[in-house]
């Protein structure tokens, strides 16, 4: 989990230009659906599936959004394209086309960025998306990420069409993320104290929580089984900031309320034993941890059987009510409380 | 010119969503060719101009690439727009929709934000855009501002079409946008070093070259001209870098050699007074100054009067020859040079 990469080659040996140059001959600049990628004024995409095209452009900073001690390049990478699918797939749409750009300070060498571009393709291989483009620009402090990705979908699914009696519903399990970035907090607190100069800790007790955290998956299995199954949900967003502000979120553009059930929400054992070992509440990382990833949707009640069949990882965690019940959870121990 | 805002609303006070609410009413969520815009995972694009869909993304970092000293934010939020759109004029396409992404410093107020965000609304109404989606991020030491842009192109022109014979356009005149940063930087250090309060010189003198670095304008009109007259260039690119290195991007693409002529080279008076006055030789800038966005172009010698009548901001500056003659250039006082 290091990141003292064995040589350090800086960034202006190699130039913007080598730089470009040496993605380009990685990632290629023609093939399927793309005319031409990297290294003219702008990529031309050639997509043929006739759906909408869909847009979501983020941006992401060291130090806020990474933290490059325990992060390590290649996880980076793997991450900032789940987080960009992420987006297309919360609106039942298919990524097609990345573009990606970084600016860089001069503690950044060409085998960090290497790694990082490692895991990129690895994403890509995994969404079955194309670097098609972005550049790389310098920076005095902090590194930033910027990823735009673009899709198409046959159906766009937004956050606004939850109906009352719609059954809501998540996949995978909620709080793992959050979690798993305690204790790399922690580690990272210990590695600073302890004057190491090399960060490697023993995270495997950790495993699951710390993976959800550096590397993501985003839930194309879940898309994947919409389409096979021929079910639009009614709403969909990802969960990237948390349950409840993507719940707000959703039920405010819907126009609705809900009701959620705490003892329906799904949690993975080492996130709760993680939870224990912290002193921490278990609903501080479900109900309000960030960067799961996992998929807020909701579908009408009779729906629901028919895409268990197809799709097994998702839980039924409430239910959409008319917007004057407000946005309830009713608590394990029975009590009706307000979610804000 | 000054960057002190009347007054300082903290960013925190309105918040990310706030904020977001802000700009989606400012420029609506909804239009011509916009499905679903601001505020959902994904903007929902609803192109029906049939063309090649293009996008190009970038990102620019505050002391680096802009210096808000001197740069009012009104001016940065045009000129972000002007670098983006001007990538796709660069492939012949016409731009539609904007995403932009900042990561912003406690430095940054609310104030700064509607002025940038003025500027940005003057800019999509100069070149037909519509600001489609995007977010807001922290950062700790730096902003930064990612921008990407989709536009459509009938016929992609791409860097690597110049073709030996055809002779090499340049739209509007060169080495303003970087003489008038020379004159910025120039007062900025007056600046520093009279321990004034607020960075307010006379720019009256240099009113066009630090226009040209401000707040540059993209050359959509030569593209429109290039539509209605129904001609295709052989090859193009923006100047955003310099002409040489864009000149040796193109014709290393095109697998070309070219002969241009210095005496040919189109400059505003005003750039060669502020050469002068800043006891600086012109070819500095009008060779190896950035930031122009004219528009560097090739265009078969049979068509170049044909353009000429229906276009009339861009002059000849040379010759595509075969790669073998590499990239010279004819001085005024006649020696053959090698540009590099």
């Amino acid at each position: 989990m290091s990141n003292t990469a064995a040589s350090f080659t800086p960034i202006e040996k190699l130039g913007r230009k080598g730089l470009i140059e040496k993605i380009a001959a990685e990632f290629g600049r023609h093939g399927e659906g793309l005319v031409f990628g990297i290294g003219d004024d702008a990529a031309v995409l050639d997509t043929k599936s006739g759906g909408h095209p869909l847009i979501s452009s983020e941006i992401y900073s060291e130090g806020v959004d990474f933290d490059l001690t325990y992060t390590p390049w290649n996880h980076l990478g793997f991450k900032v394209i789940s987080m960009a699918v992420s987006d297309i797939f919360a609106m039942n749409g298919k990524p097609e086309f990345i573009f990606l750009n970084l600016s860089l300070t001069n503690k950044i060498s060409v085998e960090m960025l290497t790694l990082f571009y490692q895991g990129v393709a690895h994403a890509c291989s995994t969404y079955n998306v194309r670097l098609a483009g972005g550049d790389f620009g310098a920076s005095h402090h902090t590194c930033s990420v910027a990823v735009t990705v673009y899709g198409t979908a046959g159906v766009p699914v937004y956050r606004s069409g939850a109906r009352p009696g719609d059954a809501i519903c998540v996949t995978g399990d909620l709080g793992a993320a959050s979690c798993g970035l305690m204790i790399l907090l922690r580690e990272k607190r210990h590695f600073e104290t302890a004057e190491q100069t090399v960060f490697e800790p023993d995270l495997s007790p950790f495993e699951y929580v710390v993976r959800k955290q550096l590397v993501p998956e985003a839930r194309f299995d879940c898309i994947e089984s919409f389409r096979a199954s021929e079910i639009v949900p009614s709403s969909m967003s990802d969960i990237s900031k948390s349950l409840v502000s993507t719940l707000l979120e959703m039920m405010d553009s819907s126009k609705c309320g809900c009701k959620i059930f705490e003892a329906a929400l799904p949690v993975h054992p080492e996130t709760r034993n993680t939870a224990d070992e912290l002193e921490k509440d278990i609903d501080t990382f479900v109900l309000y941890g960030g960067e799961d990833f996992e998929l807020l949707f909701t579908l009408p009640e009779s729906q629901v059987k028919t895409f268990a069949d197809r799709f097994r990882d998702f839980v039924v965690i409430g239910k959409v009510e008319p917007k004057e019940h407000g946005i309830k959870m009713l608590t394990a121990e029975g009590h009706l409380m307000t979610l804000s």
